[in-house]
């Protein structure tokens, strides 16, 4: 099977995550990094092409013309990931889809829920793959707990408690030039969600993903409590979900000492589980009247959901790359199945997950500066 | 130094919580028990004193009765520990105030605001030492948090994050004829509040103690997740304190699994801290830029609230009993204060605590019931 | 019941062990402590004695006189609890044996076996009860651990790995006066074992008491690793059992950072467990293929000798003294099966555990200055 | 800077350790595989190779070919990943280095001393790049502990404590035909060494990696528990360092309920350090009466040699692949330098390491055989 050539749009020298999507192409050997605009700047751009092997020609200063010309090579590119700022999501994952280039996205999917719906239509005119990179769907035992609550195994749904608190931001760091720090704090590239957007959306998809429910309507109290930053940076949220579970969602990174503390923890009528982020190859279960067992990545009693996702054997730590590798390679099953004009099941997070993450960041903004009431999602 | 002759009523056979005041007033040997109306069922009343060697004669089956005779005897009772359900809280402490017995009462204070205010303008006119078993603030790496606020490592708290979760109310287990859980679910004995008063008390109070700020307003969301049952047994609430801290609270006895996870996490400008019941001789302290560090019971870089509150050397658990005997303790040294007409600071919750509870209770249930809004504390 | 009428020889101010040993007796309310010889320093003596508000006349400045007079009272006791220095176990426990008085003693049993072995005949002589401390024996998981065991819930045992690190002799604190670390370095008072006896002991009944195995054959490296120092701080100790089990202790005093690490591991054809002292409360259980499961005192899963031992619910820990406790509870029973002349099956460490750990001892140093052999065990 | 031209030996269909190596080298993306000789079976090599990608003409039925073949070809392999069973090793590395072919093996080196010794004399005539997959050294808070001691943070190194305990042999699964079960118990395959020489070797490595001390005696008491098996599962061992401090080792394959339990424990005059390959982004560090600190990997006061080692931040957790990866990684710099024939300071494990841990299996083999006793490491 031959790989999927892959470009990439953002992700340049001093980028996170853009090395994070690069590692996780590589990780199973799926795709072929062949072309990027790996930054706004030039010379960024193209110090970053040079240091990743890419074909000088193949390294473009802008993202429309890399859409045109790699649509129109031989050899061009199949999907291009996205790695910029949230703002520039929709132009250049639009710029793609037009090109008949399929999207890989970082999240939150756009600036605005506006920006999201119109990329929604474009989507589902091209009929191309589009994923969003909630990551951490792509977990093992985040998919394991998934397919318990599937099977039942928790009984009816009652509770969920999820928190995503990182510390990074409890200075102002943004005014120290720090990269990271500038773009996620400035609504003219993030949006109108701070800790919300860049974190919160992961904590609420992963909700989502693990129970299958969603979340109906919720009520959030946000603050900015770094003088002088304008988005939010803690967030404490009530939610409801379709079935009656009630949930609350804590997000901040100001949380000085945390540094990427997801932790989601569901209460059924049957039993309960916890899942931490950083210790992520575990998934603690604990049936009504038993003992708490404690389920390992790879070890006895893991179904095929979380096997599938798994490539060495317990006790060997996999990571956040791995989890994130799991994302492409469920996306590379996806392109293939386009390639050959077939259907497949897949996990990866879609466009509709993404859309909701936007209304999640409205809604909760909306029911915040209305004092804290209780919203329907999307209202 | 005599020992404090101490009487209880409440905590016959059966009851877990009498069991475990009379293990806290021996434990530093400062009490002797004399007296008690240990239930309201004369046989197990009396099987009861015999098993605790207390005296024939005194051995109570009307504490209105105890609390006259014992007044009147030579050496009858200085002080009463009341561990009944919580609709008898009030009058039964009146019985004893006003024949000039102090009190130690178990949580919530009463089963209604109102009866806790009359209690309290009694407990005024006294003088007499009354004292409220929020037990939890007996441990000595709670009182080393609390210093540590006090002294200012935290910098300016902006974050709480308060949980305390229970999974033994998970099934209707009251419709089996389980004592504890039969009074706990009944509106008559409990009062208006079911997990958010057995066990939410306890979380609110800690939350005040420990960062030695008010809550200002909540919004409450309850739930009777289990079918029939009459009181709340799962509860989200959103708090704002007075100086602006935000929190969250989580208080359920249906979260299955859980045993008695109390944790509460204060952040704040310079460090970050968190205290887990259920491993209670560390406290993790994460100062901004440092490493985490695990502090511990008797071990380097604890304060004096911590080691005034210390037997045993770090490394040798102390566990629930210990920290229930140090309320005691304290206790003890109010009344000795009160012999001999003087002074001292104390942590003891008071009657005050007791009424902040009530208040808690009421506004919680007031919140929830008109749909989740924000109400100031005893509004 | 009545009480039972006990006296102390040893632990006065400033002792560690001897308040552990009070508030032991103190917890179930079965013991009153009514004399004692707590000092061999006269003023020491006396104001410890009032400070425990003993009777001034039953304040004795000599075992000895103590052992003759209070066995000629009325009301004189009926056991005594022994807290010295090593050297003075066997002498004192004799006076009171020979008076006809049960001994509790601490551990290890004497500075010597020869001391032992007299004491043993003794104890045979008199059919006194005499109970040693190996204290941790009285943790509920540590017995539930036993329990498992003998019902064959591991199968065959094949692995023993135990630990007993300390890090607070990892300088030369004898040096600065510190009383604690002074008579424990002292071989005149301790005897020819340093780590070892103090709590290598512990550890090595621990492996007997949980697995029902014996210890046939060691091999031993003892070091002295802070200079000057004349009794052993650290062991290295390789273990054959009576089965065919093989078995590594590690014992050390001079681990920085470790505060109190006693951990034991056994593993079976069918299972494995793991328990920690300083997280007492959890007994990790591995089946053979299977989840590892955390069983918790007082919860789901539990026999009766864990049972038995439990004081409070789970979630609400219990702790070292509540461990300690238990085997003051437990002597107590034989106490008044001795006094109404009936057996009772007992969990309590007797003079031949006793005796079994200064075989350790005495092995352990001589395989160890023999330059590391395999020595049976007292030979 | 072009890519390492890479072959591989063994690893095909069914191997773990060979998809290892490969997603190891992937990730950094600095080498590309072209040529393998996946399976002594031809089909199974084939098929591997087919599903890797590899260009038909270079897949190859022998090793001898392959090296010999590539070594003639203008775009031939640098380097070859060895990743056969360990009787293969000698032979295959010395066809590789007998054509100019850097070598990555992995451990044991070989399966004799004897065949160690005649293979590092081929990589010390060809001056070739010889690296020994100890891939535990290439976690970055192993590394940070390395750095910390070569700092003294420690002190003066007293005591060390390692264990690796592993439970997947506890049944005689050789006889169902597990495949990784079936060669590492069978002499013939597996050499003299079973448990020890599978994974003691790696522990006795990360020992003397870490401390930067070596072993100088060494006391076994080997056993194979399973009954049938041939080889050792479990092994106790004393060991004695250069400097004098004192060590256990505990390895075991037979440990019922552990996966990858690879610990090691390090106490010095100063401070001690505790790392856990199953939790591998945090390394504890206790300095002398001071509260146990938490290293973070990518957190505060981590030094260069982990910080070189690590890719995303801390918080986002690095796994067993990642620390396998900066091996190869650190390889392709030693590959590089000798392209340039430059010299760089490198941390990747040698032939001469390789050797010691053949000295090791040895030496133990050797000491239990003689009914336990100490022997000089090479001796």
């Amino acid at each position: 099977m031959s790989k999927i050539k892959l470009g990439m749009v953002g992700g340049g020298k001093g980028s996170f995550i853009g090395e994070v999507h690069r590692m996780a192409a590589r990780l199973d050997d799926r795709y072929e990094l062949l072309a990027g605009a790996l930054s706004s700047d030039v010379n960024t751009a193209k110090e970053s092409a040079l240091s990743l092997n890419l074909d000088k020609k193949r390294s473009y200063s802008s993202f429309d013309t890399m859409a045109e010309v790699e649509a129109a090579l031989e050899d061009g590119i199949e999907a291009v990931a996205i790695v910029t700022p949230n703002h520039l999501h929709a132009q250049v994952a639009e710029a793609f889809l037009n090109n008949g280039i399929h999207v890989i996205c970082d999240k939150p999917l756009t600036s605005s829920l506006a920006d999201a719906e119109g990329l929604a239509s474009i989507v589902k005119d091209t009929g191309l793959v589009f994923a969003v990179t909630y990551n951490y769907s792509g977990y093992p035992m985040v998919r394991q707990a998934r397919e318990m609550i599937q099977n039942g195994d928790l009984g009816e749904l009652r509770v969920i408690q999820i928190e995503y608190a990182q510390g990074w931001l409890a200075t102002d760091i943004e005014k120290t030039g720090h990269k990271q720090a500038l773009w996620r704090t400035n609504p003219a590239k993030a949006g109108i969600g701070g800790a919300i957007g860049d974190i919160g959306t992961h904590a609420f998809h992963l909700s989502e993903f693990v129970t299958g429910l969603q979340v109906k309507d919720l009520l959030a109290d946000l603050d900015s409590m770094v003088s002088g930053r304008e988005l939010d940076d803690n967030a404490n949220i009530l939610m409801k979900y379709t079935n009656g579970m009630k949930g609350m969602l804590w997000v901040s990174q100001i949380a000085t000492g945390k540094e990427n503390g997801l932790k989601i923890r569901v209460f059924g009528t049957k039993a309960g589980i916890e899942w931490s982020q950083e210790n992520p190859n575990f998934l603690e279960f604990s049936p009504l009247g038993e003992s708490l067992r404690t389920l390992s990545r790879g070890g006895p009693s893991i179904g095929s959901l979380a096997g599938d996702a798994t490539r060495i054997p317990s006790g060997h730590p996999e990571g956040f790359i791995e989890g994130f590798a799991n994302i492409y390679s469920d996306t590379a099953d996806l392109i293939l199945a386009h390639r050959s004009n077939s259907k497949t099941n897949s996990l990866v997070p879609t466009i509709n997950d993404g859309i909701r993450g936007m209304q999640f960041i409205e809604t909760a903004v909306k029911s915040s500066t209305s004092g804290g009431v209780w919203l329907s999602l999307g209202s």
